[in-house]
């Protein structure tokens, strides 16, 4: 069963304020459970139906935080609108950013990423591209919202993000001598670059780019041009999109 | 006002067997709507609060569809949470497949495709990249379901969608002896591929990848590496994001 007392504990979890307080997140249904389980992440408690608890002996056999309970005790504290068959209760992971560590890596910087599907996405292209550190803006959505849980596959465990002010993270860094990229509708054709395998790619909000205050940062301006060049098309990429093929590139030059 | 009739109709329209049949659909909201607008669709019908439409006198100028309603009503008729300012139907486009046509072009062909946003990010993805046609399997998303044309931003009107039967498309377009492209976990490194500027790239499902029924019209087996290669990673990139760096890899070669 799920005790009142998690009940509300679980509930309050929606809410970035309680989960920020407990440090603690929620993952939702087989598939995201199932990888995050498999991960190095801190499970704290596990609640599923008799039958998932059966399927799963294997993965969860000596955990004594699993606790069985009904279908509808699960639609009680779900966030979804179908129950699903198993909620998790995970801790959430305790990283200081330490800059000197950006020096030699690749990293991303996310301007005010608002939408959680789009930040879930950004952080599993991160994993898949082996960028460890996102450096989010303040305005940036949570990543332990359970959308971007759920977005990121499992990704979360591998990938850091730190939310710091923009602009002290910016003048932080300055010693580093990192490039900072930045994709624009304006900049110069990616393709064309010269693009090092360290440095920090800046990211835009999804309706309004790249901040103008962060635009004296960036050092390359960047463009993913479209096709035949110059022709009709949509306005941009989304975000992501945008992310994962600015990536790529920046990967595919060391193959 | 809107009128019960055309309450119950736009109602309707949020199924696909309504939309099918009616050659309708509805976009909801002041930026797809507007992005809409500017394209070449035919506006069937459009309802708006008075302040939407004095702000949008120049849009829709002349257009004889317009009508005003409240907030109330457009509540009333809505599938979001909170009410639009503005709720528009759409003809659907109609375009017949000339097989032909594809010779010596770039298209997509998407296997079972679900989610109704990743669709519509595909159409918006293709629409950058001047891919004109995409071929859905049967077992595709609607791309008229209202969270698909949402994720296009427009792109819908200048990208071809056709519902075929995956085994009749693959022996019909065989006289064209066109490279046929997969993507697949154990595929060769796109970057390492010659790539034509024509042919078919075939992206599989979101759980289940490329239907292996499919895998014998597929003559070239490509895979975006994860980097640094074999490293601990996500299990995959969703399909959006694959699709999205595909066709950015084959229009990259063109610069």
């Amino acid at each position: 069963m799920i005790s009142k007392n998690k009940q509300k504990l679980i509930s309050s979890l929606a809410q970035k304020k309680h989960r920020d307080k407990n440090a603690l997140f929620i993952a939702e249904g087989n598939k995201i459970v199932l990888d995050l389980l498999q991960t190095s992440l801190k499970l704290e408690e596990l609640w599923a139906t008799e039958e998932w608890i059966s399927k799963n002996q294997t993965i969860i056999q000596s955990n004594s935080s699993i606790n069985e309970c009904t279908v509808n005790e699960l639609k009680k504290v779900s966030q979804h609108k179908s129950p699903p068959a198993v909620i998790a209760c995970f801790a959430q992971k305790d990283h200081q950013l330490n800059i000197e560590e950006l020096a030699g890596k690749l990293s991303l910087f996310l301007d005010d990423i608002q939408d959680p599907g789009n930040l879930g996405t950004i952080i599993r292209i991160a994993d898949w591209f082996g960028i460890e550190n996102i450096i989010c803006s303040k305005g940036c959505a949570d990543c332990y919202n359970s959308k971007t849980i759920q977005s990121t596959m499992g990704a979360i465990a591998r990938v850091n993000i730190h939310y710091l002010d923009s602009a002290s993270f910016f003048s932080n860094i300055k010693p580093l001598n990192l490039p900072i990229y930045g994709t624009f509708l304006d900049g110069n054709n990616i393709y064309h670059e010269e693009l090092t395998s360290n440095g920090i790619i800046v990211m835009g909000n999804e309706g309004n780019g790249i901040n103008p205050s962060l635009e004296a940062f960036i050092n390359q301006r960047l463009l993913i041009p479209n096709y035949p060049t110059n022709s009709e098309t949509s306005e941009s990429l989304n975000v992501s999109v945008a992310t994962a093929i600015t990536c790529a590139e920046f990967r595919r030059r060391a193959f």
